[in-house]
Parts: structure tokens; sequence; C-alpha cells
């Protein structure tokens, strides 16, 4: 059977020239994170099924990739006319792909609490799968770069990770980015104040679509939800504060709130003594973060030139670990999204002209003699690093530099005859087109 | 619900120190596949299940971890009385994981043949997953590292592929290592003498299994296969050669195996020539690399001083893009088992001794005034991308040290009123126990 060849949807093949390009960014965070201390971690693609569900809410649990149980999975099931996909799932399929990677840190840090030392600084840069409608910037294979701090309250850690993306985004050269930031503590103050407490994760919600939905559209449906005519107007003149001074004075009367605004107040003034470099960081009372986990700080990164949403996020959680009976172990974390990362720096010019690591020099095949002259000139090239080859078969010269050219190889070496017995090689530069006369100990200090 | 934390078996988390060491040996390979002008690709974790199937043998496809389809998997299918597990997986499992880095890779050659300059030589360096049964050195999640030429039938390919394995295992410091090479043609002339080319798959089976099962269980399976004993003599004598010439000998009336006996003589004269900087090139005629593509050269490392299997392969394949359509390319690959060099390298101790990046020093935290003083320092050691931290809670003096002692950090700054007024820093080298007085800027210069 003959197979078109292709790959399944919202997935990708990486070329050379796209994988530096990848790694240029994961490089750049990766010495960022080791700079401020974080270590590496690494885990499986699969975790087992009872690790991952019930985390991500229910649309989240849908969307995790299901692996297959290996054998006569159907053995020890029993099928019968009532049967549906939701029913047999649990007795086909014992493991899942990663759908995050701090679900899985959580897991490493309960399973691993006797070797660890807390505070523990981890991070963690693999790939994530998520079985999501594919669209512009979302895949269904996609790189998560997390940094987490667990195992302290100190809000040290959240100044260390603002001040994490504002080197990484000055070093990767992408100008105007806005640090977003806020505290769910805050946010229950005000939620308080709206008497909506048992309303907390409807107001949350509307909150956190405000950017999409609009400011009317959200006001309507919290007044859907039953919240009062106070309750809107509070919302209204909160979502509008801009300064930390005024949040205070609202929250006063909220244990809770005050609590908050006291942790944003220490953030920012932390940040304002040290300085960034050349991010803002901006109060904004309308950020929520939809996810459940976060108790306290929560931050969110935006480039102001580009309209492609949030290129990283984070927060603090109180309980991560508690569901792998690890208690009372705070901690807080940062996540890069690589891919609208990826677009905006191509978008932006921001990427370094010389990224791919191109082949310098490349030795024509002109037979046999030749090649085996060539071999041996070869090896010192390569012996100082230099990236080199030889065209592997004797065809017309033309077609051996067609190779060359197609490859961006920057020198290409002829030797025939006169060049043996001479011992001078000629060189040619692919890209002015001249060629010289080289001995093989310029050529190569050339490149070194 | 409350969850012990744990991994599916055969997985495996990896700690900062494991990275450390495995991206020593990824990098080593990675340098060297560049340095002889191979670029990368990467291939997504999931294929479409037809791309995978019917490419490892019927034992290999039941080794391959399928995705379950996502939404009501089971609305399309037809559940009956009959139903097996083998009928019902191709209508529930569109896709499955990565088996090897070939198949995948012989798909995007196919998937690109338009984009792609040939002769084609990339690199590639991702994970697999296989339902094996786990055992010591064999994971279910493992990683490859392949470096591949496609699109021509020369053998300076092959001579570079030996080189580049000599390359990699002299500069991670493994001595002994022997690449044992020999040649599919050369075998099939063997079977041709032996007058059992109708039974080829069965005598390559046997002989790939021979360094397990001994020569005389080798020589009962061929009998009971129904060789000859004429067969048998010529196989005995067969695997008995170490010289190529022997070989030429032996085979001059097989036109096939003459062929294999001509490439093994152009690699071995041509390595020769070239020289090898530790390891040894072997004629090994007992060689048959089990998979069903391989049509001329073969290869395989072996580490003399331990009994680990082989921590490389490959070989020649002509054909290995025709189930994809795209006929008449060969190619030639070899492999690096990661997993088992780790483990050699472990036991010959051939890691260098400082390989992970530890953290250089950390600040203590006496307080607010002090940490506010402390923040301002650490920023011009992170600036100067030294690694470094401060302990991010006001705790006792005593607890901060263990931390430290614990991460391995080599020297902790102690700042209270004193270093603050006087501008002196007291430093402690935690590995000496030594304390001195610096200012910052010594401090800064010890580090680069």
């Amino acid at each position: 059977m003959r197979i078109k060849p292709s790959i399944p949807k919202g997935m990708r093949d990486f070329s050379a020239e796209i994988i530096a390009k990848r790694n240029y960014i994961f490089d750049t965070v990766k010495q960022i994170f080791e700079c401020y201390s974080y270590t590496p971690i690494e885990t499986p693609a699969m975790e087992n099924m009872n690790t991952l569900t019930g985390k991500y809410g229910e649309e989240g649990d849908k969307l995790i990739f299901k692996i297959l149980n290996s054998g006569d999975y159907l053995s020890k099931t029993k099928l019968d006319g009532n049967i549906t996909s939701q029913k047999l799932t649990p007795d086909i399929s014992a493991k899942a792909l990663r759908y995050d990677l701090t679900v899985p840190f959580a897991r490493y840090v309960a399973q691993n609490r006797n070797n660890i030392t807390f505070p523990f600084k981890r991070y963690q840069m693999q790939k994530v799968w998520r079985a999501d409608k594919p669209q512009k910037g979302r895949f269904r294979e996609f790189s998560q770069c997390d940094a987490d701090v667990i195992g302290t309250t100190s809000l040290l850690c959240e100044v260390e990770l603002v001040q994490i993306y504002d080197d990484v985004f000055t070093k990767l050269n992408i100008p105007r980015i806005n640090i977003r930031l806020n505290n769910r503590k805050v946010l229950s103050g005000m939620i308080e104040l709206m008497e909506a407490t048992n309303k907390f994760n409807d107001v949350i919600s509307i909150l956190d679509k405000i950017n999409s939905i609009g400011f009317d559209k959200a006001i309507l449906l919290l007044s859907n939800k039953g919240i009062s005519n106070k309750g809107i107007d509070i919302f209204k003149e909160f979502v509008d504060i801009k300064e930390i001074t005024k949040l205070s004075t609202l929250l006063s009367n909220s244990k809770l709130g005050s609590e908050g605004v006291r942790e944003l107040e220490f953030i920012a003034e932390t940040i304002s003594n040290i300085g960034l470099k050349s991010s803002t960081l901006k109060l904004d009372t309308s950020l929520a973060r939809g996810l459940d986990y976060y108790t306290g700080t929560i931050l969110e990164v935006q480039v102001e030139d580009i309209e492609i949403g949030s290129i990283g996020g984070g927060g603090r959680y109180d309980d991560l670990t508690g569901i792998f009976s690890l208690n009372d172990v705070s901690g807080v974390g940062i996540s890069f999204g690589i891919d609208r990362i990826y677009l905006v720096m191509e978008e932006l010019n921001c990427f370094p002209s010389e990224i791919s690591k191109k082949t310098k020099l490349m030795f024509t095949n002109l037979g046999k003699k030749e090649v085996n002259y060539c071999l041996t000139l070869l090896r010192k090239f390569r012996d100082a690093n230099i990236a080199s080859e030889i065209y592997p078969q004797e065809v017309k010269l033309k077609k051996q530099m067609e190779y060359a050219n197609k490859k961006g190889i920057e020198f290409v070496v002829i030797v025939g005859d006169d060049e043996i017995n001479s011992g001078v090689l000629t060189v040619k530069d692919m890209n002015s087109g001249e060629q010289k006369k080289m001995i093989v100990e310029d050529l190569i200090t050339r490149f070194i």
C-alpha cells in the first residue's frame, strides 16, 4: 500500500531554520532561568490517568490525549448495549499525554518530597499535547517553558519572576513589554464588597473574558448572574483603578483584600527600587487568570505592538500538591508562550540575522585521487570544529556548486591535479563569487 | 480524592543532575553532527497510524502506543458480540506515538521532497515510545539520536558515519570502542553459496541472534530450518572470517556478494587512510542487524569493557521512502543509544567532574533593609551571568546555610548592618569553610 505522506492536524514538522530560531528562544530563557538559580527537571510524556484528570476542569479533561492500553485491552471490559465512549474510556486507557507542565511538576514534588531541598526552584521546558481545535498560533503539540518556586510564601519570588520576564524579553530584543499584575486576594476583596462571595467563580470567569467580550457585555453578564446594581457599580469602579493607593482605600474594609493590596505594594515597590530593563510593570485590576488554583499574585505579559494575546503568565498557588497528599506548600510560577513569542519575534524582526549554524565549507568531488586528498584536509577542518563536508559523488561541478549554493555554504574548495601538486587550494567565496588561492592553514585560520 | 503520586512503568523523571549528564552526551553528539554538516529536523510525537503500522514487523506493531480518538469515539463504530481489540483499534485510534526516528524521517523526506536539497544530511534527537517490557537499560520512553544521508549511493557517507562514531566516542572519553562492519550483500552472497536464498530471512534472523544464543544453537536452528550440511559448513567458514581478502575469495562466484566485498574494501581502505582517533573498525561477518530495510552496509558499535550490547548501529537502505511514493532514493544512517551510553559512562567514570551548572552564590536574608541592599547587588551578578540567588525568607542563618550546602552553592554572602555601612561583604567559601571580606567588584571578578 502506498501512503500519501502527511502528519496529524495541529502538529508540525520543524526544519533546520525554524529549529535554530526556536532554540534561540529556548536557550535565552534557559540561560536566564539558570542565572536566577533555577534547576531543570524533566517528566515523562505520559502520566497515569488519575494524575491528570480533574485538574483542568471538565473542558480540559476532554482535551487530554489518552493512550489506548496495549495488548487485548477489551479482555477486561464488559461491552453491552449501554456502553458509551465516556464509560469505556477508563477501562481501555490508563495513561495520557502531559497537558501542561504544572500538574506533572506537582506530582514530581509530591513524589520526590524527601529528596528535594525546599524552597525548590525548578524550570521545565517540554512539549505538551492538547486535543484543541487548531487555529492560528494554537497547536495540538506545543512547547511550554515554566519556572516555579515551591515551598515558600516569600514575595521575593514574585519579584524575581517579574525580573526574569524583563530579562528574557530584553535579551530577546522584544520592545514594549507590559507585565500586568493583579492579586486573587484583591479580587476576593472586590467580590466581598460586591456582596457576591457565593458567585466568586462566576465573577472571575466574566472578568477573565472582559478583554475579549468588552466592558458592556461583562456588565450584562454580571447582571444576568444576579449581581446587584450596587455590586455592579463597585465592579465598574474597581476595574477602572490604575493605582494601588486607590485600591487600598476601596478595599480598606476587606481583610483579605487589604492583604492582597499589601502584596501588590511590596512587589511594585521592590521592583521600582531594583528597576526593570525594558518592560513596564502595571497594576491591572481586570486581570483574573482563569485557572482555579491561583490564590495570590497573578501575572500576564503582553506585547504592546501586536494583538496576539498574552505571551506569558503565571501566579501563586497555595495548594497545588494537596491532591498528591503534600499539604501546605505554597508556590509561585510563570510560563513563557514560546510559539507566540516566536510569531512576535518574526513579525517585529527580533531574530539576529545570523542564527542558523550553516556549513562553512565544502570540498568538491573531482574523482577518487582528489577525494582521498580532500578527506585528509577535511579531517583538519573538523578537528578545528569547522562545519564542513565533501560532495559525496563525482558529478558535474555545476551540480556540486548548486548544492553548495542551496545549502548556503560559505566557501567551496576546488581540488584538482594542480591543487594536489602545488598544495595550494582554489577557494571560492560563494557570497562574492570571488576565487582565491590559499593554503589550508590560512583557510582554517579564516574561520577561527 | 487523594492520589499516591507515581509515573507509568518504564518511564522516568529526570533530576537536574541527570539532565546535566544527559545533555553532555546530547551536546557532544550534536556538535559532531553539525561539524559534519548535518542539519536538524524535528517531527511531531504523533504520526498518523498508517505512517507507522507495518514498518516494524508484527511484533513491532504491537509495541506502538496508540492514541485514543478524541470525543465520542464509539459513535462511528459498530460494536457487536464478535468485536475484538484488534478489530476495534483502527476505528477508535487514528494516531500513534513515534516508535523510532527512521520512519518519521522517511515520511518527512517524502512529504517535503520539493523543498529538500539532496543529498540531504539530517540529524534528529527526539524521544520515542515503545510498549516494551521494561528491564535494565530498556525503557518505554527513551531518546534516539540519528544521523542519515539520503539521496546518494556514495560510500563516502559510510566512511563519514564511521568517523562520526569515532569522533563522538573519543570526545566522550569512552575507551576501547569497536565499530563492527558488515554488508547485507555479503550476507546475500553467503546465503546464495549456502543454496538457501529462499530462506534469506530465516538465516538472517538466526545470525542476528548468534551472540546471544551461541554458535552451536545457531547451527541447530539452521539445520531445523532445512539448511543442508554443505550449507552449514559454508556458514561456519563464513562467520569465522576476519579478513576482507578471505571473504573476497569465498564469494568470488557471487555477483552480489562480490559487490558487497568491494563496498567493505572501499570503506576499510578509506578509513585506514584517514585514520581513526580511538575506535577500531572491524569486519564482523556474523553481524546481521535484524531490521528488514537494510540493503548494503551495516554497522554496530560495542564497548569492549562492558557487557551491555550495542551502543549504536545503522546501515544503508535502498528504498525507505518507497512506501510514501518516493522511489529510488538510497540512504544510510546511524543511531546513538543514549541511555546505554549514559550507563557505560557512569560505569567507566567518563563524565567530567564539574558537569552540572551549580549556583555560584547565595545572599543571606537578614531582614527587609538587608534584602533591599542585596537585591541591588544581585542584579550586578546576574547581569554578569553569574548564577546567583537570595534566600527568600528571613529565617535562622543556620537554616539558610543548610539550604546553600544542600544545593552545592559555592559561596554565601552574608550582609548585615556592618556590611551595608562599610560596603564590604562577608563571603563564606562553602567548600573550605573560610570566611573573607570582599568588595562586590572583586567578588564578581572571581567568577568571570
